[in-house]
């Protein structure tokens, strides 16, 4: 059955799904929640999203509840639209739900929603000379608190309280943050309270707003990590912040600037003003956590890959240079170690593996691939410098999933079939075409399990004949052509034998750490209940290639789930719920982190890994 | 018996003693504690201070154990040297006491010695594949400490860890300080732990190093209030700070520099930098607490005189613009009122309220006047405004104990005598002098019950002739010259009708506010076991003559005893002791604040208490 690309706007997260499956279902695959009053049959409307570059044809319930205008903006519900192309879904902030229910591919994944911030409106008795309480003293007294040192306010607003108390005609509402009061607001805003979600992507940082009260997203904005002048891997900006002077300074700067439009952006959008978020929590990499926040990151760059602190850490928004309130509240989840970071914990805590459940391996295929492993209670965590070439990246024609990027392959016994992303002429592979081709090319026989690229001579009458004309040498070299040059500009899409070799070590480093993290619990793959694919790009592949190729085990693939951006689930989680916060600094705890370089048998079962089945 | 003025310096404070006390004992009745190794037998030599401008005749035991230069310098034995004159008493550093005990006029007051910043030293394992321990952990875990979470370290501290322990070659010490790891130190500085007590006059403000780990000190410097030039009294300062546009943060940039300086140069004189000093405690009164902190003084100024807050106030220096270590701690300990500091609180402190004991009341003579009462487990203050004539300001001639003050009057049979500071042409009256004046006046008969100057007609046969030339009218209004002009630029200094107006409405404000606290605890004067006079002003004035004017009742003069500057004893007993913190806590929680203002009672005390006995 054919696949199409989805990629969902504003998140920027791309799927694949086969043809005819509804939008919402996508979305649930996605871990893209939306309400769905009616259930998804069409009868309320709601569920409206804006489908680019050109939207299926409208069905009876899109004109009974659309305009011919937005018909012809491309809007459609999401309920009943099915997927019939490759295509780009606007999703409005309205429409998504987060109400301490998540779905995370079908799973329900249920959570107290008690999120850090909260107001209480409060009426002060005016002070007399019978009532010569301290204004402090006063707002504690009508909110109940017992004692009154002055750490539980914030110093900053007790140097103001008195002029905000007294223009308020002493009706206010006290906004306490993790347990500190942050703020006195004139007035009763009680049905204003609103915290961010922040994933800082290695390359793409992404910003939601949720409303604290009903755990519903206003609105979403993403930037491009702008730290990436310094270096496109986590690896050489490291480099960048310890060998440059005002390295550390610089990187810092930069993820502040980047996180701050998103904010102004995203603020804007939903008309709320920044100081009426008094809350923000972050999720990224290690690196990431580190450069973002000012940490020495000298450690992560070389053996034994010591991080400054894997611990959480809260700090207030004015000393972390973030835009939200300036006395809110920063929150950064736990690492677990040098390269598995709070994205692989918020991965855990959006699969819910503080509990029992069944024996699952959630794995974030990317650069640096993460791979988390349930089993009964045990917690067990590893990470693999994969390197880019999955991603696209350093292979002759590696190319990010943009316009112009071969995103599947087929090897028919009559042509090599393939589609573009943006139905364009290609211009190179990104990974899941990589990943496509790759399994073509073992599946005909082109390629062999060692990765040898075969001459014509030895492929002849084993192949198709028309194959022939796609495979030539250069510098003595075996280069296979995905298409054939047409037109003046059009360029010809090869992968080398260089390439393979690339991708071998990459997918010998994915496949050898899911050997070893099984092993490590005396598992095999057979005992797997289930894979998880987190990530943009884990979401993207196909299952077959990715098990025809090896990267991922030959288990029946209705054992591997695509499970969504997993990791901006989990802070979006972590922003709604102390509970949740208190379960992340327990997985850290619990779980263990199995260094798969200091393990004897790593070599061999690398070197092992690099064939393919 | 005649009494002598002792200045002790650095301190800045002055005392008045009779003729051959022991200046250890004067010392000890100052509030000031010096190390007696041999129990004041004259036979260690170690409580050498240096007298100016002229030491009494050295001593068989001074010849012993000093120097002819150091005789020469005025160098002398404390604990064998007599006062015999007018003197300026220099105390080295090194020889002052505070390990856990302080002499409050030789009534030893013990508190537990845990202040709250300790040093551990810690040899850390160095990280390997086998522990890949981040670096904070590493640390948590030579420390003994339970979870990792980072608000228990300094969010700057933790940014430059990896490069202080890299640097220190893992041999380091960690600095906690109110339970937080402020900084970790390169090698072992376990030895060297300091802290600093202030005491923020309105006029003067005093700093104090302390060695931490034995309670000694060891360095002291001092300045004026630099916030004088807005303002004289607290009140100014108010209306500058809420009037001027820049007034708050003009107010805070004073004071903050004056203390900074005060920092330098102690810190200097010790040799000590500034960032090994990782506490500094704070004492004055609440405008003065309010001005420090940045917080807006408004309420203060204007009925009901409200307070932002009274609670004890801890924040970091950096946040502070304080000049020890940037992640050092401020303490400010708490008041009890609009017009009731944490001076008070620091004398309670320091006069051990918060036992059981005699009925005391402690009085702080000043512009304002403050009151503490304890009756069994009752502890209740007051304050009364008393304006500044009793100190000098505002009268005619009036000026503070400084050169060319007279500070004691006699009216004999033949003359009027008088001591001047500095045994110069007088040029004024300073606080004690005027009440001196005054008693004496009224004992002759120059001034009746009702405060009026009779004229020379109705004194004629009273008083001594000679007093009629001292007798004259300005402008109608009786006149009386204390000395007469002798030489070209000497100055006449003269006591007007509307002085002794003045001075009766401060002694009335301080009079009836110890009547009606008394009368609130259903006492009278007779009752009291004890008056304290805390505070350099009422530690120079005359209790005889003081009595005499009625501004102190009249009781047995030897339960009337002079406690030093005990707020500046309690601020240095709460650097050196959490416990004495959680005192101060409690005495704020317990203490009755009355105020006077409210009583209906108040006006008619107050008028009554105008009148002379």
């Amino acid at each position: 059955m054919s696949e199409f690309g989805v990629l969902f706007q504003p998140d920027g997260l791309r799927i694949s799904v086969t043809k005819g499956t509804l939008l919402s279902d996508a979305m649930k695959s996605a871990g893209l929640s939306i309400q769905l009053p009616c259930g998804g049959t069409g009868k309320c409307g709601k569920c409206i999203v804006e489908i680019h570059p050109e939207a299926p044809e409208p069905t009876s319930f899109d004109r009974q509840h659309l305009s011919e205008d937005d018909l012809r903006q491309g809007k459609r519900l999401a309920c009943k639209t099915k997927v019939d192309r490759a295509m780009s879904v606007l999703i409005s902030p309205g429409i998504r739900v987060l109400d301490g229910k998540i779905l995370v591919d079908g799973l329900e994944r249920s959570f107290d929603l008690n999120p850090p911030v909260a107001k209480t409106y409060v009426e002060l008795p005016e002070p007399s000379l019978e009532d010569q309480a301290p204004d402090l003293l006063r707002v504690k007294r009508a909110m109940n608190m017992s004692g009154d040192h002055c750490p539980d306010f914030d110093i900053d607003l007790v140097r103001e309280l008195p002029d905000i108390i007294r223009n308020a005609e002493f009706k206010v509402t006290v906004v306490t943050s993790n347990s500190r009061v942050v703020n006195v607001e004139p007035g009763n805003t009680t049905e204003r309270i609103y915290g961010m979600a922040f994933d800082l992507g290695t390359t793409t940082v992404v910003g939601t707003i949720i409303d604290l009260t009903s755990g519903n997203e206003i609105s979403t904005a993403s930037r491009l990590n702008a730290q990436v002048v310094y270096g496109e891997d986590t690896i050489s900006r490291i480099k960048y912040a310890i060998e440059t002077k005002t390295g550390r300074k610089d990187m810092i700067e930069k993820i502040r600037g980047v996180v701050n439009e998103i904010i102004d952006e995203a603020t804007e959008k939903a008309s709320i003003d920044p100081n009426e978020i008094y809350e923000a929590v972050f999720v990224g990499n290690t690196t990431m956590s580190h450069l973002f926040l000012g940490f020495n990151p000298e450690g992560l760059s070389k053996i034994p890959f010591v991080p400054v602190t894997n611990a959480s850490v809260n700090l207030r928004a004015m000393d972390a240079g973030i835009g939200i309130n300036p006395r809110g509240n920063i929150y950064v989840l736990p690492n677990i170690a040098g390269f598995v970071g709070s994205d692989t914990v918020a991965v855990m805590l959006a699969c819910d593996y503080l509990e029992k459940g069944p024996i699952q391996l959630a794995v974030d295929v990317g650069t640096n691939g993460e791979l988390a492993l349930r089993y009964n209670s045990f917690l067990t965590v590893c990470s693999t410098a994969a390197g880019p070439a999955l991603e696209g990246a350093a292979l002759t024609c590696g190319m990010r999933a943009a316009r112009g990027a071969i995103e599947h392959v087929r090897i028919t016994p009559d042509a090599v079939e393939f589609d573009v992303i943006g139905d364009t002429n290609p211009v190179g592979l990104c990974g899941s075409g990589i990943i496509d081709l790759l399994a073509e090319m073992l599946e005909v026989g082109i390629v062999d399990t060692l990765g040898r690229i075969h001459t014509p001579e030895e492929l002849k009458g084993v192949v198709p004949d028309y194959l022939f004309d796609h495979l030539t040498a250069v510098g003595g070299e075996p280069v296979f052509h995905v298409n054939k040059k047409t037109g003046k500009n059009a360029k010809s899409v090869v992968i080398t034998q260089k390439d393979i070799r690339q991708i071998q070590l990459a997918k010998g480093a994915i496949s050898s750490g899911i050997n070893l993290i099984l092993k490590s619990s005396g598992l095999t793959a057979a005992d797997l209940d289930e894979i998880l694919l987190a990530g943009a790009f884990g979401n993207y592949i196909s299952k077959k290639s990715a098990q025809r190729i090896g990267l991922l085990p030959g288990i029946p693939p209705e054992r591997i789930r695509f499970i969504g951006n997993a990791a901006s689930t989990g802070a979006k989680m972590a922003l709604l719920s102390e509970n949740v916060r208190t379960d992340a600094d327990c997985i850290r705890q619990k779980t263990k982190h199995l260094e798969l370089a200091a393990l004897p048998e790593f070599m061999n079962e690398y070197t092992d890994s690099m064939l393919f089945p």
